[in-house]
Protein backbone atom coordinates (compact mmCIF):
# COMPACT_ATOMS: atom_id res chain seq x y z
CA UNK A 1 0.00 0.00 0.00
CA UNK A 2 2.78 2.40 1.17
CA UNK A 3 4.80 1.86 -2.56
CA UNK A 4 1.52 1.96 -4.33
CA UNK A 5 1.43 5.46 -2.50
CA UNK A 6 4.64 6.65 -3.20
CA UNK A 7 4.14 5.47 -6.80
CA UNK A 8 0.74 8.54 -6.87
CA UNK A 9 2.65 10.54 -5.35
CA UNK A 10 5.78 10.28 -7.61
CA UNK A 11 3.24 10.64 -10.87
CA UNK A 12 1.51 13.67 -9.41
CA UNK A 13 4.75 15.10 -8.93
CA UNK A 14 5.62 14.40 -12.29
CA UNK A 15 2.91 15.91 -14.20
CA UNK A 16 3.09 18.85 -11.87
CA UNK A 17 6.65 19.39 -13.07
CA UNK A 18 5.92 18.48 -16.76
CA UNK A 19 2.82 21.31 -16.28
CA UNK A 20 4.96 24.27 -15.19
CA UNK A 21 7.63 23.45 -17.75
CA UNK A 22 5.07 23.34 -20.86
CA UNK A 23 4.29 26.53 -19.37
CA UNK A 24 7.23 27.79 -19.29
CA UNK A 25 8.03 26.76 -22.61
CA UNK A 26 4.83 28.62 -23.72
CA UNK A 27 5.28 31.87 -22.12
CA UNK A 28 9.13 31.92 -23.69
CA UNK A 29 7.78 31.28 -26.88
CA UNK A 30 5.47 33.96 -26.00
CA UNK A 31 7.88 36.72 -25.12
CA UNK A 32 9.54 35.56 -28.47
CA UNK A 33 7.17 36.68 -30.19
CA UNK A 34 6.24 39.69 -28.78
CA UNK A 35 9.83 41.01 -28.63
CA UNK A 36 10.05 40.24 -32.07
CA UNK A 37 6.83 42.06 -32.98
CA UNK A 38 7.96 44.99 -31.04
CA UNK A 39 11.63 44.91 -32.73
CA UNK A 40 9.91 45.11 -36.33
CA UNK A 41 6.95 47.37 -35.74
CA UNK A 42 9.51 49.70 -34.28
CA UNK A 43 11.98 48.84 -36.94
CA UNK A 44 10.02 49.57 -40.07
CA UNK A 45 8.30 52.86 -38.34
CA UNK A 46 8.88 55.40 -41.02
CA UNK A 47 6.55 58.02 -42.11
CA UNK A 48 6.63 60.48 -45.22
CA UNK A 49 4.20 64.59 -44.98
CA UNK A 50 3.79 66.91 -47.09
CA UNK A 51 4.71 70.21 -44.60
CA UNK A 52 3.64 73.54 -45.62
CA UNK A 53 6.48 75.61 -44.53
CA UNK A 54 6.14 79.29 -44.54
CA UNK A 55 9.63 80.84 -46.25
CA UNK A 56 8.37 84.51 -47.01
CA UNK A 57 5.36 86.21 -45.92
CA UNK A 58 4.59 87.27 -49.48
CA UNK A 59 5.04 83.85 -51.15
CA UNK A 60 2.79 80.99 -50.75
CA UNK A 61 4.17 78.28 -48.17
CA UNK A 62 6.34 75.45 -49.60
CA UNK A 63 5.28 72.23 -49.61
CA UNK A 64 8.82 70.10 -48.16
CA UNK A 65 8.35 66.37 -47.46
CA UNK A 66 9.52 65.75 -43.91
CA UNK A 67 9.86 62.02 -42.76
CA UNK A 68 10.30 60.19 -39.41
CA UNK A 69 12.04 57.13 -39.38
CA UNK A 70 12.95 55.43 -35.85
CA UNK A 71 16.75 55.79 -36.13
CA UNK A 72 16.35 59.96 -35.33
CA UNK A 73 16.44 58.76 -31.85
CA UNK A 74 19.22 57.19 -30.27
CA UNK A 75 15.88 55.78 -27.08
CA UNK A 76 14.44 54.04 -30.29
CA UNK A 77 17.22 52.99 -31.92
CA UNK A 78 18.54 51.19 -28.19
CA UNK A 79 15.10 50.31 -28.27
CA UNK A 80 15.40 47.93 -31.52
CA UNK A 81 18.57 46.37 -30.27
CA UNK A 82 17.65 45.28 -27.11
CA UNK A 83 14.12 43.69 -28.12
CA UNK A 84 16.22 41.79 -31.31
CA UNK A 85 18.60 40.61 -28.27
CA UNK A 86 15.86 39.90 -26.14
CA UNK A 87 13.98 37.87 -29.05
CA UNK A 88 16.74 35.81 -29.91
CA UNK A 89 17.52 35.00 -26.06
CA UNK A 90 14.48 34.10 -25.82
CA UNK A 91 14.34 31.43 -28.58
CA UNK A 92 17.52 30.09 -27.48
CA UNK A 93 16.41 30.18 -24.17
CA UNK A 94 13.36 28.03 -25.40
CA UNK A 95 15.60 25.61 -27.06
CA UNK A 96 17.81 25.04 -23.91
CA UNK A 97 14.85 24.75 -21.60
CA UNK A 98 13.39 21.77 -24.17
CA UNK A 99 17.24 20.38 -24.28
CA UNK A 100 17.37 20.28 -20.49
CA UNK A 101 13.62 18.67 -19.73
CA UNK A 102 15.01 15.96 -22.17
CA UNK A 103 18.59 15.28 -21.05
CA UNK A 104 17.45 15.99 -17.44
CA UNK A 105 17.66 19.64 -15.87
CA UNK A 106 21.65 21.21 -14.49
CA UNK A 107 21.93 23.42 -11.66
CA UNK A 108 25.03 25.70 -13.79
CA UNK A 109 22.36 25.86 -16.50
CA UNK A 110 19.45 26.77 -14.36
CA UNK A 111 21.30 29.53 -12.72
CA UNK A 112 22.53 30.60 -16.34
CA UNK A 113 19.00 31.15 -17.50
CA UNK A 114 17.56 32.61 -14.51
CA UNK A 115 20.18 35.47 -14.98
CA UNK A 116 19.49 35.75 -17.97
CA UNK A 117 16.13 36.03 -17.39
CA UNK A 118 16.64 38.90 -14.86
CA UNK A 119 18.97 40.84 -17.27
CA UNK A 120 16.68 40.73 -19.97
CA UNK A 121 13.98 42.51 -17.64
CA UNK A 122 16.24 44.99 -17.12
CA UNK A 123 17.17 45.78 -21.09
CA UNK A 124 13.68 45.77 -21.77
CA UNK A 125 12.49 47.68 -18.71
CA UNK A 126 15.65 50.59 -19.74
CA UNK A 127 14.39 50.27 -23.23
CA UNK A 128 10.94 50.88 -22.66
CA UNK A 129 10.82 53.70 -20.20
CA UNK A 130 14.09 55.14 -22.77
CA UNK A 131 10.99 55.02 -25.35
CA UNK A 132 7.86 55.62 -22.99
CA UNK A 133 10.19 59.03 -21.86
CA UNK A 134 11.12 60.60 -25.01
CA UNK A 135 7.40 59.70 -27.21
CA UNK A 136 5.81 61.30 -24.44
CA UNK A 137 7.83 64.59 -25.25
CA UNK A 138 7.02 63.56 -28.98
CA UNK A 139 3.49 63.73 -28.37
CA UNK A 140 3.23 66.63 -25.80
CA UNK A 141 6.95 68.74 -26.24
CA UNK A 142 8.09 70.10 -23.79
CA UNK A 143 7.17 74.25 -23.31
CA UNK A 144 9.86 75.05 -21.04
CA UNK A 145 12.97 73.65 -23.35
CA UNK A 146 10.77 74.95 -26.71
CA UNK A 147 11.01 70.98 -28.03
CA UNK A 148 7.62 71.13 -29.93
CA UNK A 149 5.37 67.90 -30.11
CA UNK A 150 5.74 65.71 -33.47
CA UNK A 151 3.26 63.57 -32.73
CA UNK A 152 0.61 65.95 -33.97
CA UNK A 153 2.03 65.55 -37.67
CA UNK A 154 3.13 61.97 -37.74
CA UNK A 155 0.55 60.20 -36.23
CA UNK A 156 0.93 56.59 -38.05
CA UNK A 157 4.47 56.77 -36.88
CA UNK A 158 3.58 57.78 -33.36
CA UNK A 159 0.54 55.25 -32.70
CA UNK A 160 3.05 52.31 -34.44
CA UNK A 161 5.70 53.18 -31.73
CA UNK A 162 3.12 52.90 -29.20
CA UNK A 163 2.05 49.61 -30.16
CA UNK A 164 5.50 48.49 -30.42
CA UNK A 165 6.18 49.82 -26.91
CA UNK A 166 3.04 48.08 -25.64
CA UNK A 167 4.39 44.99 -27.12
CA UNK A 168 7.73 45.47 -25.48
CA UNK A 169 6.36 46.01 -21.91
CA UNK A 170 3.98 42.79 -22.09
CA UNK A 171 7.51 40.64 -22.90
CA UNK A 172 9.11 41.97 -19.92
CA UNK A 173 6.13 41.13 -18.19
CA UNK A 174 6.55 37.64 -19.37
CA UNK A 175 10.80 37.69 -18.12
CA UNK A 176 9.17 38.70 -14.74
CA UNK A 177 6.49 36.11 -14.57
CA UNK A 178 8.60 33.53 -15.92
CA UNK A 179 11.41 34.40 -13.13
CA UNK A 180 8.43 34.78 -10.25
CA UNK A 181 7.57 30.80 -11.34
CA UNK A 182 10.70 29.88 -10.92
CA UNK A 183 11.63 31.41 -7.51
CA UNK A 184 8.09 29.75 -6.20
CA UNK A 185 9.29 26.59 -7.56
CA UNK A 186 12.44 26.48 -6.17
CA UNK A 187 11.18 28.02 -3.04
CA UNK A 188 8.09 24.90 -2.63
CA UNK A 189 10.82 22.54 -2.43
CA UNK A 190 13.16 24.39 0.13
CA UNK A 191 10.64 25.34 2.75
CA UNK B 1 33.21 10.51 15.45
CA UNK B 2 30.36 10.49 13.16
CA UNK B 3 28.50 13.44 15.29
CA UNK B 4 31.32 15.22 15.40
CA UNK B 5 31.51 14.99 11.83
CA UNK B 6 28.01 15.89 11.39
CA UNK B 7 28.60 18.96 14.11
CA UNK B 8 31.55 20.41 12.16
CA UNK B 9 29.34 20.45 9.00
CA UNK B 10 26.20 21.89 10.67
CA UNK B 11 28.49 24.70 12.18
CA UNK B 12 30.02 25.41 8.68
CA UNK B 13 26.76 25.49 6.92
CA UNK B 14 25.86 27.84 9.88
CA UNK B 15 28.55 30.09 9.16
CA UNK B 16 27.81 30.11 5.24
CA UNK B 17 23.99 30.94 5.76
CA UNK B 18 24.86 34.08 8.53
CA UNK B 19 27.68 35.31 5.43
CA UNK B 20 25.31 35.21 2.70
CA UNK B 21 22.30 37.16 5.05
CA UNK B 22 25.05 39.76 6.47
CA UNK B 23 26.14 40.39 2.59
CA UNK B 24 22.03 40.34 1.59
CA UNK B 25 21.47 43.01 4.61
CA UNK B 26 24.89 45.00 3.56
CA UNK B 27 23.51 45.30 0.04
CA UNK B 28 19.79 46.22 1.06
CA UNK B 29 21.52 49.15 2.89
CA UNK B 30 23.71 49.80 -0.37
CA UNK B 31 20.57 49.30 -2.49
CA UNK B 32 18.60 51.91 0.17
CA UNK B 33 21.65 54.45 0.15
CA UNK B 34 22.45 54.56 -3.71
CA UNK B 35 18.34 55.20 -4.23
CA UNK B 36 17.95 57.87 -1.81
CA UNK B 37 20.96 59.59 -2.53
CA UNK B 38 19.98 59.28 -6.09
CA UNK B 39 16.39 60.59 -5.70
CA UNK B 40 17.31 63.41 -3.53
CA UNK B 41 20.20 64.31 -5.85
CA UNK B 42 17.59 64.59 -8.91
CA UNK B 43 14.66 66.02 -7.07
CA UNK B 44 16.74 69.09 -5.65
CA UNK B 45 18.20 69.78 -8.98
CA UNK B 46 17.79 73.29 -10.29
CA UNK B 47 19.92 75.57 -11.88
CA UNK B 48 18.71 79.42 -12.87
CA UNK B 49 20.81 81.32 -15.50
CA UNK B 50 20.39 84.98 -17.03
CA UNK B 51 20.57 84.45 -20.54
CA UNK B 52 20.42 86.77 -23.24
CA UNK B 53 17.94 87.10 -25.70
CA UNK B 54 17.95 89.18 -28.76
CA UNK B 55 14.24 90.56 -29.11
CA UNK B 56 14.98 93.34 -31.52
CA UNK B 57 17.89 94.00 -33.55
CA UNK B 58 18.68 97.30 -33.19
CA UNK B 59 18.33 97.13 -29.11
CA UNK B 60 20.78 95.06 -27.33
CA UNK B 61 19.50 91.20 -26.23
CA UNK B 62 17.42 91.22 -22.72
CA UNK B 63 19.08 89.21 -20.17
CA UNK B 64 16.38 87.23 -18.98
CA UNK B 65 16.79 84.70 -15.84
CA UNK B 66 15.98 81.00 -17.50
CA UNK B 67 15.35 78.01 -14.48
CA UNK B 68 15.73 74.51 -15.12
CA UNK B 69 14.16 72.58 -12.76
CA UNK B 70 13.42 68.29 -12.47
CA UNK B 71 9.48 68.48 -12.82
CA UNK B 72 9.73 70.14 -16.18
CA UNK B 73 10.22 66.87 -17.49
CA UNK B 74 8.19 63.64 -16.85
CA UNK B 75 10.66 61.49 -17.60
CA UNK B 76 13.00 62.71 -13.98
CA UNK B 77 9.63 62.92 -11.97
CA UNK B 78 9.07 59.56 -12.63
CA UNK B 79 12.78 58.78 -11.69
CA UNK B 80 12.94 60.34 -8.29
CA UNK B 81 9.43 58.60 -7.51
CA UNK B 82 10.70 55.32 -8.60
CA UNK B 83 13.89 56.01 -6.57
CA UNK B 84 11.75 57.00 -3.58
CA UNK B 85 9.67 54.04 -3.71
CA UNK B 86 12.56 51.72 -4.35
CA UNK B 87 14.34 53.55 -1.28
CA UNK B 88 11.55 52.69 0.69
CA UNK B 89 11.60 49.29 -0.11
CA UNK B 90 15.28 48.55 0.37
CA UNK B 91 14.63 49.54 3.92
CA UNK B 92 11.27 47.65 4.68
CA UNK B 93 12.96 44.46 3.10
CA UNK B 94 16.18 45.14 4.98
CA UNK B 95 13.91 44.83 8.63
CA UNK B 96 11.98 42.08 7.17
CA UNK B 97 15.29 40.17 6.05
CA UNK B 98 16.82 40.79 9.66
CA UNK B 99 13.75 39.89 11.78
CA UNK B 100 13.10 36.75 9.56
CA UNK B 101 16.79 35.71 10.20
CA UNK B 102 15.66 35.97 14.10
CA UNK B 103 12.53 34.40 13.89
CA UNK B 104 13.03 32.02 10.82
CA UNK B 105 12.78 32.45 6.86
CA UNK B 106 9.25 31.63 5.67
CA UNK B 107 8.71 30.51 2.19
CA UNK B 108 5.72 33.34 1.72
CA UNK B 109 8.15 35.86 2.61
CA UNK B 110 10.59 34.84 0.34
CA UNK B 111 8.28 34.39 -2.41
CA UNK B 112 7.08 38.49 -1.49
CA UNK B 113 10.43 39.53 -1.40
CA UNK B 114 11.93 37.83 -4.50
CA UNK B 115 8.43 39.36 -6.69
CA UNK B 116 8.79 42.84 -5.33
CA UNK B 117 12.60 42.52 -5.84
CA UNK B 118 12.20 42.02 -9.37
CA UNK B 119 9.52 44.45 -9.32
CA UNK B 120 11.72 47.09 -8.46
CA UNK B 121 14.58 45.87 -10.73
CA UNK B 122 11.92 46.52 -13.63
CA UNK B 123 10.77 49.92 -12.33
CA UNK B 124 14.65 51.42 -11.67
CA UNK B 125 15.54 50.06 -14.83
CA UNK B 126 12.98 51.67 -16.43
CA UNK B 127 13.19 55.18 -14.89
CA UNK B 128 17.44 54.88 -15.88
CA UNK B 129 16.03 54.40 -19.38
CA UNK B 130 14.01 57.19 -19.27
CA UNK B 131 16.06 59.70 -17.57
CA UNK B 132 19.00 58.46 -19.80
CA UNK B 133 17.13 59.04 -23.08
CA UNK B 134 15.10 62.47 -22.31
CA UNK B 135 18.70 63.75 -20.88
CA UNK B 136 20.74 62.65 -24.45
CA UNK B 137 18.25 64.73 -26.49
CA UNK B 138 19.39 67.65 -23.33
CA UNK B 139 22.75 67.13 -24.03
CA UNK B 140 23.02 66.35 -28.49
CA UNK B 141 19.91 67.70 -29.26
CA UNK B 142 17.66 66.14 -31.99
CA UNK B 143 18.21 68.35 -35.21
CA UNK B 144 15.37 66.21 -36.85
CA UNK B 145 12.77 67.62 -34.75
CA UNK B 146 14.69 70.69 -34.11
CA UNK B 147 14.64 69.59 -30.09
CA UNK B 148 17.84 71.81 -28.85
CA UNK B 149 20.33 70.80 -26.53
CA UNK B 150 20.01 72.31 -22.99
CA UNK B 151 22.79 71.20 -21.32
CA UNK B 152 25.58 73.64 -22.94
CA UNK B 153 23.21 76.25 -20.87
CA UNK B 154 22.50 74.05 -17.76
CA UNK B 155 25.99 72.19 -17.47
CA UNK B 156 25.65 72.19 -13.15
CA UNK B 157 21.64 70.83 -13.76
CA UNK B 158 22.98 68.17 -16.17
CA UNK B 159 25.89 67.17 -14.18
CA UNK B 160 23.71 66.64 -11.65
CA UNK B 161 20.91 64.46 -13.50
CA UNK B 162 24.17 62.24 -14.67
CA UNK B 163 25.60 61.78 -10.79
CA UNK B 164 21.88 60.60 -9.88
CA UNK B 165 20.78 58.52 -12.98
CA UNK B 166 24.36 56.46 -12.17
CA UNK B 167 23.94 56.10 -8.65
CA UNK B 168 20.27 54.93 -9.91
CA UNK B 169 21.51 52.18 -12.41
CA UNK B 170 23.99 51.23 -9.30
CA UNK B 171 21.22 50.76 -7.29
CA UNK B 172 19.10 48.70 -9.56
CA UNK B 173 22.30 46.30 -10.50
CA UNK B 174 22.16 45.62 -6.20
CA UNK B 175 18.78 44.55 -6.71
CA UNK B 176 19.77 42.28 -9.78
CA UNK B 177 22.87 40.77 -7.46
CA UNK B 178 20.54 40.11 -4.90
CA UNK B 179 18.20 38.42 -7.07
CA UNK B 180 21.25 36.46 -7.99
CA UNK B 181 22.50 35.51 -5.12
CA UNK B 182 18.95 34.09 -3.93
CA UNK B 183 18.54 32.07 -7.04
CA UNK B 184 22.12 30.70 -6.42
CA UNK B 185 21.58 29.94 -2.89
CA UNK B 186 18.11 28.04 -3.80
CA UNK B 187 19.65 26.00 -6.67
CA UNK B 188 22.32 25.01 -5.01
CA UNK B 189 20.57 22.97 -2.46
CA UNK B 190 17.68 21.99 -4.84
CA UNK B 191 20.37 20.41 -7.44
Amino acid sequence: MDTQKGNDHGEVKEVGNRKVSMSEVGLRFLAFSLTLVAAVLVGVDKQTKIVAIPVVSTLPPLNVPVTAKYHYFSAFVYFVVVNAVACAYALISLVLTLASKKGGSKGGLALMITTLDLVMLALLSSASGATGGVGLIGIRGNSHVQWKKVCNVFEKFCHQMLAGLILSVLGSAIFLLLLVISARKLQKKHY
